[in-house]
């Protein structure tokens, strides 16, 4: 069975009036995560204040809460919403040094203001909730789960920067730091209320593969933008990954073709002039479409894996936010 | 019931001919470790090469197997000892960063090869590794001590950090760092073969002073050494902790007495000559023997701890242990 249509607007991505269940939740979420990273150090409640409690879009903890909603209901469901947020953040704490981030969340990259130690360990202390609250569900399975979730995202940062320092640029390698960087924490947020309810086979496959090519999108299409977007939408200077050395989809695409953009990604973009040259490259060549369609590829696998699962307003949404991927692309 | 007397050598301490279990223990430990830590990423493997698989004194798996040996043997205590061990290791990767140091272990801080990315995914990649090795064990309790002791020893780092910056220079500070960085991990070592066993009361309880009061006294001479050690048995320039701001025992010690001593701090040694003149200052005023002597209490306070465990060799050398740290001290 293919992707369906889709019918039209959802109220949940329109703000809605009436407070869903999902809303209810996240507010339980927020309230949740203050008190769970609560400190006693100054440094420590500096850092979360800006981090943690500042928001974002708490995408992670919606796929929990839906994938959740979508098998009738798992317990434990607000722990590991905490725990897949809390490795989020604590990737992000310990990006900030990394990424070298001009922006993060729109603010100022923790790191400036408190130095590098201040974030590695305000990541640890984040790590260490982590740890508290899946213990929480009692459910070993769960925490072998997060063990391997964190290898695979901790390495999977590793082969970026080595990627990005060696010239090991290909294809092949895109695909695993997108998958091991993004989409393994999306697939452990799905999969893990199956986890919590004991659903096993297709209905557990289901959730789990939803995950992964949710976060693969994701991902991809977030790296579009770093380059394609415009930076008032994301609210940082476009062109992050190629000061970076980093190369995505599109731009190992245009490598392929174009030498210039070899030169350009080698040196870091550093001329005047090299993004925008990118940026007119990839239009002017096509490539930007293809990157487009390889994404809006990707979020309708995500939305053909929700095939199995029974019909409800969780998998509706679910579905939604998959076709958003696809959709908003410039 | 006071401590005893030291009577004599020990075996275990004078690198024995006849190789004790503890020794044939440490040599699976090494081979378990190399296994854990294997990665398919590049990076990942070398600076594991270096760090992990370096050695280093093991002194958090020695305390493991010695407590598990003082209670009859405990089932999984080698899982312990790895996930002690990565524990400490991580944190080692992550302080590299912080402190700055230059030498750690005797070899070059591996930051300053792979840069500081790949330094702290590497540790977040034994984080990883050890939360696989502590769901082995399927204790729960286990990772919830894990958690409760990985959530001490980052708020103490950054609490460590937060004085230096702030000039919040106290002994009761000094207390809270020394036992949150070392003392509550070296405490886990001692107190979880207990957990692993089921054994409560007296017997964990003894265990678990010994790990404190053993960390403290070993951090508070490590701390002695690192002002008033020589660098060609520390493998280290002296003066560390001066050059970053931290006071510990001596200095605030020092401190209280000479005002000459908290300008040098203030200006972390960097006018020449500073770091003897606070050698000869401890010296001469009798700071350095006060500092010894706070640290022989401390000491004796651990080898008192094990007074309600059975006696047995594996209790022999714990005291042993303890022992060294009242000793050695020049």
């Amino acid at each position: 069975m293919g992707p369906r249509e889709y019918r039209g607007p959802w109220p949940y991505t329109q703000g809605v009036v009436k407070p869903l269940p999902l809303e209810a939740k996240l507010a339980a979420f927020e309230e949740a995560l203050s008190e769970l990273v609560r400190s006693e150090v100054l440094f420590v409640q500096l850092i979360h204040q800006d981090l943690v409690t500042a928001g974002g879009k708490r995408i992670r903890p919606r796929l929990v809460f839906l994938a959740s909603g979508a098998i009738g209901g798992a317990p434990f469901e607000l722990e590991l919403a905490l725990a897949v947020e809390l490795l989020h953040s604590a990737t992000l704490l310990h990006d900030d040094l990394i990424d070298e981030a001009e922006l993060r969340r729109g603010k100022e990259a923790a790191y400036r203001r408190y130095g590098n130690a201040v974030s590695v360990l305000s990541g640890d202390f984040l790590l260490s909730r982590l740890l508290h609250v899946i213990a929480k569900t009692g459910r070993l399975e769960l925490v072998e789960m997060f063990a391997e979730t964190a290898r695979v995202l901790s390495e999977g940062e590793v082969l970026q920067f080595q990627v990005a320092a060696l010239e090991d640029h290909s294809l092949e390698n895109y695909e695993r730091i997108i998958t091991a960087k993004t989409a393994a924490l999306m697939a452990l947020a799905t999969e893990g209320p199956a986890v919590l309810k004991g659903v096993e086979g297709e209905g557990r496959q289901a959730l789990r593969r939803f995950g992964l090519h949710y976060g693969q999108a994701f991902q991809m299409r977030d790296d579009y933008l770093d380059l394609m977007g415009s930076p008032e939408v994301l609210g940082k200077p476009v062109g992050g990954d190629v000061r970076e050395g980093k190369a995505t989809l599109i731009t190992l695409l245009l490598m392929e073709r174009f030498p210039e953009a070899r030169e350009i990604l080698r040196r870091k973009g550093r001329e005047e002039g090299d993004l925008e040259r990118l940026r007119v490259l990839a239009r002017e060549s096509g490539v930007a479409e293809e990157v487009e369609a390889r994404i809006r590829e990707r979020a309708l696998l995500a939305v053909e894996a929700l095939d199995p699962l029974p019909d409800s307003p969780h998998k509706e949404v679910l579905r939604e936010l998959a076709l958003e991927e696809a959709r908003r692309l410039s």
